[in-house]
């Protein structure tokens, strides 16, 4: 079977870190024998969107649905394009329109990396972040009212299903149970949010019911995100809506030394549609240009392609490569070494050949 | 003049620590020669609610109103009675009812405790969360469609007006410029939050303009609270919605050690209405009755009230005071000491005594 491949490198440090990514995606499909049709495309991009004023062409979801997978760098050019408009243009209607209602997201201290938080050595910062990926807080809906006067009163609506939440809790549930300790962690605002988070926390206890292998706890999102850093160790996997989960998914990462680490799966598991796997870090204009960016995060992120695409000892040999490198250097700059984007990527595609 | 102090101590800890608070106000009180007349308030509690069937009498605002102020310890107590029902009939309403539309929140390492975050030391986190504290995200607004179906759909619904948003920015403004580095970070996330968020960096532009003293930046909260772990020397004011503010203001006082440091006041800055002064952390039922939370929150938060009410010198002598036992103990268990609630609480107030 061919695997294809649609890739999206977008703005900013996407289009530094995506050659490092497919080096080592080719280094990969070579040693374990994988056939991969790669399709560069060069919209959902800011740079597209000041040539034609539209993030992407008409007909994206056609040229798009036939592939098994987008592997994607990272929208956003605030100096030209307003972020909401870049990023609804591109990004968060791939999620919506491709149905990839899980947000994938380990948060894991490697060996090699210096943790900004003391004392705490690798195996103590292990968990995964899932985040509902197409509703929620995420919405156009609502407006301005008396607008432009003294009076204006703005409404903003978050939008909640039973049939959204449950599938990302039952998700997140069915991963808790895979693994060894079997916690999983919901978090919610229900004490402020009065609506729609005492819902959700009867989402949880209801889907949960069928899970009574799994230890639940639940915590409001302040007191959470404080544990993140006093405790890590107290996480396996956590569960949170699309907002929160945005919000713990680059603080968890933080905790780990650099959000340039971080992957993301973004799911559509029944394969209706085409996944998307994309680092968590943005478009960071203020590193771009230099060559400076740590490919990691879009490294990990095509490996957590391959695994879905079901390669798992493609994936884990990238996995293993970033962990050797991550030890032995050379690294970039947000790893306090000094290498380059590229030096970086090409060490990890090395070792990848190397068996 | 006689002060006049509601004192609602509530819930789980927030009982522990209240005693604590009073001893070390007293203290101040009688160094400085301020009278204050303490009313102790056994309502707004969930102990209230199991006997009543209601959080507060029917006549707690005229009870409250001739109040200058209102020292608080913590609500809560979920096994009894739902956060949302505790919170939105307690310390929700005086928020909104007394218009305490500003949360100031200071984020501070001190000499003695140990900081989580590798390396970090006292100076280099040193910033005040500006939250907004009475429209946002907290609401009640919005519903359930096709209820206790698989089709189910909530709504919930932010609500932001001009006036509301503007006189907290301006706030934060005057904060700002009023320190030495005269630095505005506004939280926003207006490239996932498309109706509210975009309009609040808006409101933040607009406000801005009278203040050209002072340097901005807008971050995303996803990458702020990265920041907060990674770079919290970068922060000086921070400016944030209901949510935002909440958030950042346990995660930033985690990041300095523990939360039972972290003072708040609930600030009308008119003075049409009694302020409010209470701990950051909650009624924390898991630790209640032994006697062990760490008193400094609810004190710092005494100390606060009485820089509200004029006397800056007793405000300055309780924070050294603060500062010599954090460094000398006695601590209690979450600064890594064996110090009661009570212990903590009798070496700050002997402190003030000994000039
Ligand atoms: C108890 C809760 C409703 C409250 C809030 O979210 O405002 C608390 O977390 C706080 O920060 O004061
Ligand atoms: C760029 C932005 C819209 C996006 C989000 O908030 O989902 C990003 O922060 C992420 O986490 O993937």
């Amino acid at each position: 079977k061919i695997h294809k491949i649609a890739v999206i490198p977008g703005d900013g440090i996407g289009k530094e870190v995506m050659p490092e990514g497919l080096r080592v995606l080719r280094a990969a499909a070579e040693r374990f024998g994988i056939e991969l049709q790669l399709t560069p495309i060069a919209w959902a991009s800011c740079d597209y969107y000041q040539a034609t004023g539209a993030m992407m062409p008409d007909d994206w979801k056609a040229q798009l649905q036939s592939q098994d997978a987008i592997l994607f760098g990272a929208v956003g050019w605030p100096a030209t394009v307003p972020d909401h408009v870049s990023l609804w243009g591109s990004l968060l209607k791939f999620r919506r329109e491709f149905d990839q209602y899980i947000n994938l997201r380990p948060v894991r201290l490697f060996e090699g990396v210096p943790c900004p938080l003391a004392g705490r050595k690798p195996g103590e910062i292990d968990y995964f972040v899932v985040r509902e990926n197409t509703e929620g807080e995420y919405t156009k809906l609502g407006g301005i009212m008396y607008e432009g006067t003294e009076r204006e009163i703005v409404i903003q609506e978050s939008v909640y299903s039973r049939f959204g939440s449950d599938r990302v809790l039952k998700y997140a549930f069915e991963l808790a149970r895979s693994r060894e300790r079997k916690h999983l962690t919901v978090a919610t605002k229900s004490n402020g949010i009065a609506i729609s988070m005492p819902w959700w926390d009867g989402r949880a206890d209801a889907v949960g019911a069928a899970y009574p292998e799994v230890t639940v706890d639940k915590q409001h999102i302040d007191i959470l995100s404080a544990r993140f850093v006093l405790q890590p160790q107290g996480f396996d996997v956590v569960v949170a809506s699309n907002l929160f989960g945005d919000i713990l998914s680059d603080l968890g990462p933080a905790t780990t030394g650099t959000i340039g680490l971080a992957p993301s799966a973004n799911l559509n598991p029944e394969r209706n549609f085409p996944s998307l796997f994309e680092p968590v870090h943005g478009s960071a204009p203020d590193i771009y240009g230099r060559n400076i960016a740590n490919p990691v995060a879009m490294i990990w992120s095509a490996a957590l392609m391959l695994d879905f695409l079901g390669h798992r000892e493609a994936h884990d040999a990238i996995v293993t490569a970033i962990e050797q490198v991550l030890v032995e250097g050379p690294r970039t700059g947000d790893l306090g070494g000094q290498a380059s984007t590229t030096e970086m990527g090409e060490a990890i595609a090395a070792r990848l050949g190397a068996r």
